[in-house]
């Protein structure tokens, strides 16, 4: 990490943070080098990748502002308290009704689960596809059936190796996507009718898996900025036979909170005494803004109590379906499961990976991707301030594509998503992220798309729906 | 269905019967003529394409034989009698140990589950790839993931019209393979602890499906020509409060079993009658002998009760992880839980195979490869007769690549498969066909693979090993 890319997260920390308001001037390049005890020159550096970030915009002969949002930012929701208990889950007919209204490419998609693909780089796919493809040996397709393509195996350990997680490859189970994955994982540690922690609001497919396995939920709160609060977590497990815990540490689904390196730390240490595993599910950790990744919990893990999930279907090839588990002590079990569910992803979406992790720029891909997302979350913030009532609160994520809005409670999102729907914009309405139904005033908003009049005027819209509670 | 290939099926019926034993001249062009009615360039052509599926063999001026197999061609297996009742499963560990055997690739893969990678037009498929991702739509990566690819929605759909089997496009799930179809089939009506009838022998992976999804197996004995034993289901339908049914109706995996379109009928009404659903795993379908297709029970279906599942991974594409369902009532049910196990099989792989369904000349690659299996089927027969005890008995299934071997009641097969593989040579030992392990004494060899002199003499170390017994 250059100390350039540490200034600007530095400074990009303050903005989000909102020491640093809307419109406000950021410190000069003299002030900010005695200050921070660097060179203009770095400070010069850090303020354009911050300009680029869209967090500051230059004005002539003034210098840099924060990129303003509003006259009145909005504020943070507040986290949910209240006793903890075991639910049975049946979301997915609401959840798939949801999903069903998505279909219509006219739509308007901030209900969707994925950004933009004209955001990947899918002609640089194809072409790794279409070599690999072509030379790969015949007896390749039945081969790498069972453990997977050894170069992307190589290629998935090699990351974890540069972000500081250290990996037997053995581990490693390459699998359909990240869904299988975590489905896989949770079938590898319970039965059906056990308990499993989870994160409240959690990611919709979480609640959809639990019912499938005939599991059920505890649902842990999950402040909006520090993650899964770790006292109510602390006191589930004294009381209730949990058997597994399901959560997202960095970059939750989806409220976006990551949990700071020593509450990951502290996470583990409670999880080992109770030896409870934890699925740890990871799949948006390549979209954070800064430059430095977030830790995974999986690098404290000594034991192999944790099964790390990852994907690349939200931060470059959607629709390739590749995904993949460290599986820690589990791993072996979960390649069975694996071998007896699906057999394996596809062979040729594997090699063309392999392919573009050695030849591709991935890392360039995804800088790009970052900066692109983080610049239009701050568009959809700005909109938001502009269109939304006052006492509307708003996350504000150190990565990703999503925004948990909390409305006033007056504010029914089901109704909400239904108006919305009718006037061609989709959304993600609260209830369906929880068990108990809860965050009725709530919904999830993708801001994945470059941003467009349409976008702007959707907005509007749905602001004035909003109001009309 | 030409007349001349409807004459060569029926020769080809004689000679798998015996009834025109090996060695034996088959009646001359002009007798053929009279006593089929049909004109001499009729049987010509169909002698021609006799002798292009290994069945007989022109000898200068005496005209066309039997393919010679043995002085004394071996004896068919005897179908197992007794007592059905149901059982809990437990036979993955043993499963595994027999596959993990076949990594190695100088092993014979005489065990192996796949035909030689070698049979497959891969480089047409990779022209089709390479020309899918290119020209796909960026949008279609992430709106193809739900429902599939429409084309080759399409593609399946105009199959199965073609051979006789009239299906609403709605009722076609697209999946991670047939492995992941039959899963999805078994969760839609099934609970954990539920019955369900297999066959016995089972293709061994539905054995491990039961044993994940801790349902128990009621087995009913197979015929190893005639398929399924209609009195014991009966019979069991009666007794026990079976959920389901698991059933290859075509080419049964192990024994190659095919039943007469008669006896699928009467399947059918049996199971109307106890309104028990049929998933019928038809993933052979495309690889039969002869010029027509076998039908599948789903062509009787009228109430939408059969699951029938399908594959390209056994014909076509091995490793691009693309099968499907056509779900009957349950297809709505089958795509929710899809899209909760692996969202969708991989859209690339979906895309290329549409492609090559429309342009590849797929009826072209399945004649040739059917001509090969049947023409590698009549030299493992060959081989075994000459190099394997005589009272062993084996099958002679109409179409696919397993030959199944009853060895003498001295013959375990567990210590052959582990004495056979110091020497290099894999096969599937009878008791991973079988949740109450019974077929101790019997082997699935595979003859996917081109015929060499290196096959002939691990057949010849084979056969002194089973003598040592």
């Amino acid at each position: 990490m250059k100390r350039y890319e540490k200034l600007a997260d530095e400074i990009a920390a303050l903005i989000r943070s909102g020491l640093l308001a809307p419109g406000e001037k950021v410190p000069s390049v003299r002030h900010a080098s005695r200050t921070y005890g660097v060179s203009a020159s770095t400070v010069f550096q850090a303020y354009y990748l911050l300009e680029d970030r869209g967090l500051i915009q230059a004005r002539a002969r003034s210098g840099y502002f924060v990129r303003e949002h509003a006259k009145r930012p909005l504020h943070e929701p507040q986290q949910r308290t209240g006793a903890v208990q075991a639910t049975d889950v049946d979301v997915s007919e609401l959840v798939f009704s949801v999903l069903g209204s998505l279909k219509d490419p006219h739509t308007v998609p901030f209900g969707s689960a994925f950004p933009s693909p004209d955001l990947f780089p899918l002609p640089r796919l194809a072409r790794s596809m279409a070599q690999s493809v072509r030379d790969m040996p015949s007896h390749a397709v039945i081969a790498d059936m069972t453990e997977g393509n050894p170069e992307l195996r190589r290629q998935i350990a090699l990351r974890y190796m540069l972000s500081g997680v250290r990996l037997p490859l053995e581990e490693l189970v390459i699998t359909s996507g990240a869904m299988e994955a975590l489905n896989l994982c949770l079938q590898s540690v319970t039965e059906p009718g056990d308990l499993v922690a989870i994160e409240s609001p959690a990611f919709y497919a979480t609640l959809q898996v639990l019912e499938r396995l005939k599991l059920k939920a505890v649902e842990i709160p999950v402040h909006p900025r520090e993650g899964i609060d770790l006292d109510s977590l602390a006191d589930s497990l004294q009381r209730l036979p949990i058997k597994a815990c399901w959560f997202m540490s960095s970059l939750q689904n989806p409220l976006g909170a990551s949990m700071s390196d020593a509450k990951k730390a502290a996470l583990y240490e409670l999880l080992q005494r109770h030896q409870v595993p934890l699925i740890e599910d990871d799949v948006y950790a390549e979209l954070h803004y800064g430059a430095q990744p977030p830790k995974p919990v999986k690098s404290s893990d000594r034991e192999g109590l944790v099964m790390h999930c990852g994907s690349f279907s939200k931060c470059l090839a959607p629709g390739y379906r590749v995904g993949w588990v460290a599986g820690g002590r589990y791993a072996q079990r979960i390649a069975w499961l694996k071998l007896m569910t699906t057999i394996s992803p596809s062979v040729p979406a594997q090699a063309a990976l392999a392919d573009y992790l050695q030849h591709g720029g991935y890392d360039r891909h995804l800088r790009k991707l970052r900066h692109q997302l983080e610049s239009q979350q701050g568009s959809m913030l700005a909109s938001a301030a502009r269109h939304f009532p006052a006492d509307t609160r708003v996350t504000r994520p150190s990565g990703g594509y999503f925004l948990w809005f909390e409305f006033s409670e007056r504010v029914d999102a089901l109704q909400l998503f239904r108006l919305a729907l009718a006037q061609g914009i989709s959304l993600a309405p609260g209830p369906i992220f929880s068990a108990t139904r809860g965050f009725g005033h709530c919904a999830r908003l993708n801001h994945g798309h470059p941003w467009n009049a349409g976008n702007e005027q959707a907005m509007a819209t749905l602001g004035r729906i909003i109001a009309s509670f």
